[in-house]
Order: C-alpha cells, then structure tokens, then sequence
C-alpha cells in the first residue's frame, strides 16, 4: 500500500506492506487525515519513531467484528495494554505499556490502510463531514484543558500561539463561555481567530504584565514559556500544551517566587470533541488550509510547517 | 551597628547606620537569627539585593506602638502597599510593590536592629524559645505545601533533597499523617530524619520509577527537578520549593506528556508555624548545627554552606 514513512527520513513508500489486525483489532481504510505539529516533530526524529507517520484520521472499518465493519470511524491515539497500574487507576492515556499511533512503537495512519484495537474505536455520526471528523483528536485535546483546569467565567485568559491546537483552544474557551485573548505571530492566522470573535493581539504589541488568571502556552517553543511565566499573576496557572525541544538557560525561578501551577496537558476526550462538532458548538472548516492527497504527502508536510498555514489535510481514500 | 551586608560582597560592618521606623513600622532589637539557603543564594548576587542580609529572625520591639513595646516577635518578610490588585485579592504575599527582608529592597535581620512594618509582627509565645522562633518563617514555607497542595492520605509523596526546608517539609507531612520518603545526599542529614521516624533513601540508591503521587522538589538544582519530573507518575503534582539558576537544556516534554503538574510554593502561613512549634507538633531543636554570634557572621555562612549542616544560627542580642 501506499504510506508516508519515517526511518531517519521521510519518504512514500508506494509498496509499503499492508497492516494485519492484530487480536482486538480491526483494519480501517483511511479516508482523510490531517497533518499535526507532532507529525513535523516526529519527521525532524522526536521520540526515535520508525514507521507510518501520523495519527489524524477518518477511516471505514474493511476487517474486524461484524458491528464494526462498514463503520465510519475515528480512533484514540493511545494503544494501551488495559492491565498496568495506570489502566487499573482510570488513566490508560498515562499506560505504561502503550504505543501510540505514528508517534511511539506503532504504525500510523498516513496509508492506505491502519490497524486500530476495537477500544479505540469512536463512530462518527454521519453529521460529521470527513473533514470535520479529522479534527475529532486534535479538538478532545483541546477539550482536556477545560477537563484539567478549572477556568471561570471572569478568568482573564491568554492562549499564546496562533496555530491549529492554539486555534481549537480558543474556539472551546469561546465555546464554555470564557473571553480568551490569543497572541501570535501571523496576521492570517489571527484573522481566523478574529472571525470567531475571538480577541487576538499581535505578539509584537503583547506587553506581559503578570495579569493573566490562566495562560495557555500552545506556541511550542521556550520563548513561549517564558512569555508565559511573564504573562501569568501570581499563583495563576499556565497550561503547557505543547511540547518543544531542551531550553538553554530555562530559569524556573518565576514559578517558586510567584507560585505558579504549570499544568501539562495532552490527550483528551473524543466524546466532547464529537459532541462538539456533531452539535456546530466548534466550528473547524475555517481552519483548513490546503488539502492534498497523500500521494502528494511530501508536499503537504511542507504546507503544514509554512507559517500562515493552519490545518493541511490529505485525503487518501482516492 | 554591627550588621552583615551585601554590596557586590559580603561584609561585616561595625558601624553601619542604625533604622528609622517608618509610618506604621516598629523597631526590633534582634535576638537571634537563622541562615537560609536564599541568604547563600543573595550572598552570590542572587536578585541583585544590596543592603543588610538575612530574613529569619526573632527579636523585641524597642520602639513602636505602646502595645507592641516589649513584645518578643517574629515577622512575616513579605513588606506590603495593601493597595495593589495582589494585596486586595488576598495574596499580599504577592504584593506588585512588595519588598523582602535582605532579598528584595529592605535591609533585613543580620544586624542589631531592623525596622518592620506593624502588619507583619507575630508576637511569640514564651513557650516558644528564641532559637524555635528562627523557625517560624521556613516552617511557615513548608506549611504552605500542604496548604497548596492537597496530598491525601494514601499518597506515595517523595522528598527530594535533605537540607533545612526538606528537614522541615517532611515534618510537616509526617504531622499532616502522610508518609513522605526524603532522597538526599548526606548521611547525617538523613540520619536526622531517620530519628523522626522518616523513611530515607540515598540518592545513589534511589530509582526513580515515574510512581509517586507527589514530589517536592527541595534540592535547590536543576537536576533535581529532572529527577523530580521522572519520580512523580503520570497526572502526579511536583511541588517546587526552591529555586534555582537557569539550567542548560532543561526539558519540559515530560510534563506534557505525563500530564504532570508543578506549582511553585514559596512563602506560608505564619500562624500555622507558631501554632506547630508551641504544641511541639513539629521539633526543630535537633536541626541545628551550630550557633554562632553575629561578629562570627562569615564564618557562619561558611558553616551554613558546608554539606553536612542543617541549620546554622547566630545570635544577635549579646
């Protein structure tokens, strides 16, 4: 089959061998995916991963038990053993044991075909275009925050970045009733952000004052920490979101003298972003820039890095 | 009078001008003083603090207001406008004008006599001796863990780090029931909490396995947090208790990944403290090393730094 592999670099493998459903599992036909910043992460060699790239997809199930075949379907990212202490503690996101689907010890979906564990499995309505169902992952991660940290009504909140998560984050803020304020770097970005209603200022004309009830740090990058230390009150929270590579001279100081809570913050869950999109509570189709087909994949990871991009999807049941 | 100051270097001076109290500010005579690792941290530039050092002390009001007269004090270090957003939400600790005792823009306790604003005296109990008293700010900070932190009662909780705030720390958890283990470096340090009954462990015996429910990270250094960031388990909580300079390439990644929150803790509740020390809930007596007088003052921060002291006082009044 046809697939986007990583193996210290990234290439198209149009004979790539096709995926066996394991015990548990079943075989999805992908139909779309959409490209993430972990993916670009994962084709600079983030956790050391081998194999099918990506984790954003809509699929029909072609192989599994009779009440799933034929199904449209998303899929929880993290394949865990369902017997570790985390399992056990309501926590399977956090199993020791897992692997995780184009990121970590398994294959992913940028191909034709993926094997998923059936306990993954989330029907999509048929409400819910392709497109639209893609975003199902990147949206419960969103949704975690509000599941983590408690935000009210009157928190002044600041989400730092402009990209994709950055972008769901405050259409979920908007969503629950809070009044995010996003900074970022691009006009078009922020554009997309401003016709939501969403308030949104230039990170060249942010002053941090240390006001801020609860930031979101979704830029990805340590400056971007550090802008967050600065831009929270005293004993606010800061909502790591995304990861980024070793800081040099990170000074952690401002966290002790100002009694920061920095709370980390990955997946979610499906049946809020479902619900979400099923009821147009968050609207995504705005956030599409380009779509591609996954014989054109090289191409679109390139489009997904490009600054004024937000979501590059590519459709691969062609 | 004699006081110990920092100006770029530590010094003694014999006859450095005597405070005025300012509106709504007493005169206290000190009486004895603790060394703390933040007086080490100032005495190497630490928040660019010039002026007279130190922060723990108790001492006698010499003049002030008639009913302060007399009175044997402790007092709070956080000198604050009462006006600010910070002071009126409640967290005058994080008063936006603040200045500290010896860190931060005031002169602080390592000399005859400081000046000290009427709202931040304590008065201490006679039950309470001097050298106890000198305790009543850091058991303050270790108060505000449990405080900010809700640890229950089946919490696997580590302490990293055995110096004089860990010492404290784990006291305090082993009175709140809980049953902390302290990892640390130095055989006598342990050995003292060993007496109070306190599992301990030799860092180089110490595997972290990514379990505990909750970390204190005491040790003052980065790597201390990195091991923090491996010991505590996914969804865990990690208390950061003290500072420490910028670390080269310190990486975040986990605390996204595992979901893991940290919240910085810093200064506590005063009453809590004084109420622990008079109802002998929590001993101190076995934590000093040493004593000094004021005029022995560089050779108590010697002593202060050296790795198998816990505390190091100096007494003030003779």
């Amino acid at each position: 089959m046809l697939a986007l592999v990583y193996d210290g670099e990234v290439s198209l493998r149009p004979d790539y061998p096709n995926p066996t459903a394991g015990r548990d599992e079943v075989l999805v036909a992908v139909r779309k995916v959409g490209i993430c910043a972990t993916d670009l992460e994962v084709s600079r060699g983030y956790m050391g991963f081998r194999g099918v790239m990506g984790h954003e997809f809509v699929g029909t199930v072609v192989a599994g038990p009779q009440q799933w075949r034929g199904q449209r379907v998303a899929a929880e990212i993290n394949c865990v053993c369902g017997r570790c202490d985390m399992c056990k503690s309501g926590l399977a996101n956090h199993c020791r044991h897992r692997t995780v689907f184009g990121i970590d010890g398994r294959d992913g979906c940028f191909a034709e075909q993926i094997a998923v564990p059936v306990r993954n499995l989330h029907a999509v309505p048929d409400e819910i275009s392709d497109a639209e169902a893609v975003f199902i992952e990147p949206l419960a991660a969103a949704y975690q925050l509000v599941r983590q940290v408690q935000v009210a009504r009157a928190d002044r909140v600041v989400v730092l970045g402009d990209g994709r998560l950055a972008q769901l984050i405050v259409r979920v803020l908007k969503h629950h009733k809070k009044r995010p304020t996003m900074v970022g770097r691009h006009a078009g970005k922020l554009g997309a952000a401003d016709k939501q209603g969403i308030q949104t200022v230039r990170v060249d004309q942010f002053v941090p004052a240390a006001a801020a009830d609860v930031v979101v740090d979704a830029t990805g990058s340590p400056s971007g920490f550090e802008m967050a230390m600065r831009t929270v009150r005293p004993r606010g929270t800061i909502v790591l979101k995304s990861t980024f590579a070793a800081a040099e001279g990170l000074n952690l100081a401002p966290l002790v003298i100002n009694e920061i809570t920095v709370t980390g913050s990955r997946c979610g869950p499906f049946s809020d972003a479902i619900g979400a999109l099923y009821t147009r509570e968050v609207d995504v189709s705005a956030l599409i820039s380009a779509e591609y087909t996954l014989a054109e994949a090289p191409a679109a990871l390139t489009a997904a890095a490009a600054g004024d991009n937000i979501k590059v999807l590519m459709d691969v049941s062609g």
